[in-house]
């Protein structure tokens, strides 16, 4: 089984990119599972019912997100009715929506947890101890356990690849919306990469007007970003080939589409 | 030219890896400048004179550093002297050491400038108005100018980026010890790269043995964290290709080397 | 000479409190002189030009901000004309703006200068080096230099406080909203104290509505905070007796308004 | 019933003041129970067995701890021995030690809670989820429920005064080592403090030599802090009257003991 993920859709350039390589990255790839993680899709923050249906649409079996899940105030309306969306596992207990999500595939249950990370965020659950408890509840069901960890450090996403490493077929990170040259299948059998990346503009600073950003950095003014909708695109992803009956990973490939890595049809 | 960047070297496993590995890279790709962060280098934290020496001898033109500069209290001794070690130039100003320093290579100067970023990171001088007098002051002597920035955060890194580019030869990221696989030369003709990644261990936390890592995220508990020295090594480095007329850059490549992805000679 | 500084003036209920009991204030302790901070008297974000100009009929004679200044945007419309606003001074170079402001009383000069702290906030210049700098500029006019520093650490205040003192009349902090008691003169003559406290809503949290901010904790969504407008009302400050030929703070007492410790006319 | 409760005690300094005052003050206010706080009690970092038994020696009936809490490392040697020793309960749950203790005055049972807050500080479970398990599981055994609040923001502090009024008897905060003056008993019965102030050196930076702590906020060169030796010394503590039956705070006074404000018999 090859299951795609696709990293932080940003804004509409980003959903633009999902419209029209998510059905050719299908063709190309044949992955029997396609995931997005949509937590910037509407206009950099959050993400509406109609762009996740957008997402199912174009292809995708699951929509995970991340800090940003909760911008835009319309998810609290269809977050519990949502049965392929996934917000960070470890939020307090009373929050709405499921951090642990389960998709069939040709009679293959695939389990999709949704993490955050604490360092240098904003104070949630222990991921460690989630983790934990979720990976027990997926595996009476499945095997094919998928975690996207969305989270800042370095060192707390390696150390997320460590702990599971054997126990969950992947462990990849979203956030930072830079993807990252070290996916590896680690010895027990996780595959493992530190960001995925981002999908939406290409010559914005992660995914935002660059001008605005640049303005912040040097004046410490508060400053509005907006999505950058005039430049270049990407799409960030990569590709996991898994063993079905064990769910271990047996290989995680880059995908990346952009003016200096052009996408084609091998 | 090419100009050859080493990331953090970490402890004496990463410092193996140079003296086997910077050698045979330097005979592959012929780089007329090589350049290492060694802030890492002794035991994890910091850097000796010694050390130092050990990475010019085996073929770095210059090193440079980061946030972990201070950790060695030898660096006291010898820093003023070392005219090829450059720390992070964005210091309080009566700071010793250099920011920005000079290497000339078959007649041609380089300027070399390291500078530290303040997001998620100790409060510093603004390093973009540092960058802009350091360029103008580098500018006097060269056109080659290349940027170490010890950062954390991305949106930093890449504010860096679009802030210098068509004026710096290269922003290349260190400290998050993750290499990125977004290293592009930006449209005015700068080399760019979020984070080279770092040498040494590589099934471990940042280059620390994962086994304590993993209890401070469990238990919350001080953990002493000592580099991994048992374990598989990796390198991380890129290449730059730079007009060396203009000082502008023409490509970068990433080099990666670890079991996942040996080394050969092409 | 006495001045008379109040704290964070927060919303509608803050500004009832100056409204009434600065007058009285200014009767009952005859200070020659009344600074209110500002920074969240526009609903709690920001100030206006219409209630900077409140605050002097009211009795003040300067204002003072803090990492708020910029949040209620008509600042940038009004802040380059107002002779007698002070916002943080460590702001980079060329936000509008100034950090020291002079108020003349009875042909007696007082330099304000209004200064942000770095641990737990934005980056920012140096306090401490900016703050050498001022009282050099002040110096010039003045021995009677007020210094507002807007921190939130209180291991940054307490070394503001020693750095300056003897050189300064009073390091009095804002920005925790919470008086603190260790109101003092430092041995060279420097009033100190870590915090002055706030001013409007007694039973609120930093002023905002306790709910919300309760809902934040509980559940880590994004939460939208309003000044509690129903509740009791209180008003922080000190009062700093000076000596007006050198400077030299003599002593500082703290003044509370609230339903516990209710005003009186001595 | 009257509770007392000492501040963070900050090296030996600080154990002398426990030493002269802390039987002085039980003389003076009769207090049926008196509580130290000794995160820092150990050279500044952490707390020693010894150490613990001179504080009950000396008249302390329970002792609390911190984010200090583990500095020294013979803490885990006698942690689970020490009945009347707290530290922080929202720890990860296999942490040694206890966040909940009971101590029996006179046939009348009080339970003292240790909390840590996670604001500006590291991750942990949530203390307001803990405090609500643990308010449940003293009330089986006494309405008289004390909790120190290690927390550095204000705005969680006041958080856990507001979310716990009525259910504790009082919330007092320690970590800043700044005495705050907003002691008051909040409107269902609990008394509350931001912060009870440090007890220790007078002169110094949170108890720290005040040199070096400005030299690394000067130079943002990693620096040794070593507790203040020399200088003067102070204590800094609160009385809770309390309704036994209910648990129902009935007052809060601070109490200061400093060269400013000396210690004198009524
Ligand atoms: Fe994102
Ligand atoms: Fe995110
Ligand atoms: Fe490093
Ligand atoms: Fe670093
Ligand atoms: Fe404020
Ligand atoms: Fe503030
Ligand atoms: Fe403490
Ligand atoms: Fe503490």
């Amino acid at each position: 089984m090859d299951i795609l993920f696709v990293g932080d859709v940003v804004g509409s350039p980003g959903r633009e990119m999902i419209k029209e390589y998510l059905p050719k990255l299908k063709k190309k790839y044949r992955p029997q599972l396609a995931i997005v993680n949509g937590e910037n899709a509407a206009g950099g923050r959050g993400i509406t019912e109609s762009i996740y249906k957008q997402f199912l649409e174009a292809g995708a079996n699951a929509v995970t997100l991340g800090n940003h899940a909760w911008d835009n105030k319309g998810i609290f309306e269809f977050i519990d009715q949502a049965k392929y969306l996934a917000r960070p596992a470890n939020f307090p207990e009373d929050v709405p929506g499921r951090g642990l999500i389960f998709v069939k595939i040709n009679q293959i249950e695939v389990a999709i947890i949704n993490l955050q990370g604490r360092t240098f965020m904003s104070p949630l659950d222990c991921p460690f101890k989630k983790v934990d408890e979720l990976i027990v509840e997926a595996k009476k069901r499945t095997n094919i356990i998928f975690i996207d960890f969305h989270a800042e450090a370095t060192s707390e996403m390696q150390a997320m690849g460590w702990y599971v490493d054997g126990r969950a077929t992947a462990v990849i990170g979203t956030h930072t919306h830079v993807p990252t040259a070290d996916n590896r299948v680690l010895p027990q059998g996780t595959a493992y990469m530190t960001d995925v990346g981002m999908t939406g503009p290409y010559d914005a600073i992660l995914g935002m007007e660059k001008e605005a950003v640049l303005h912040k950095f040097l004046t410490a003014l508060p400053t509005r970003f907006e999505v950058d909708k005039n430049g270049r695109k990407q799409l960030c992803a990569c590709l996991i080939t898994v063993d079905e009956k064990t769910g271990i990973a047996k290989s995680i490939k880059t995908i990346l589409i952009n003016d200096d890595q052009p996408f084609f049809i091998e």
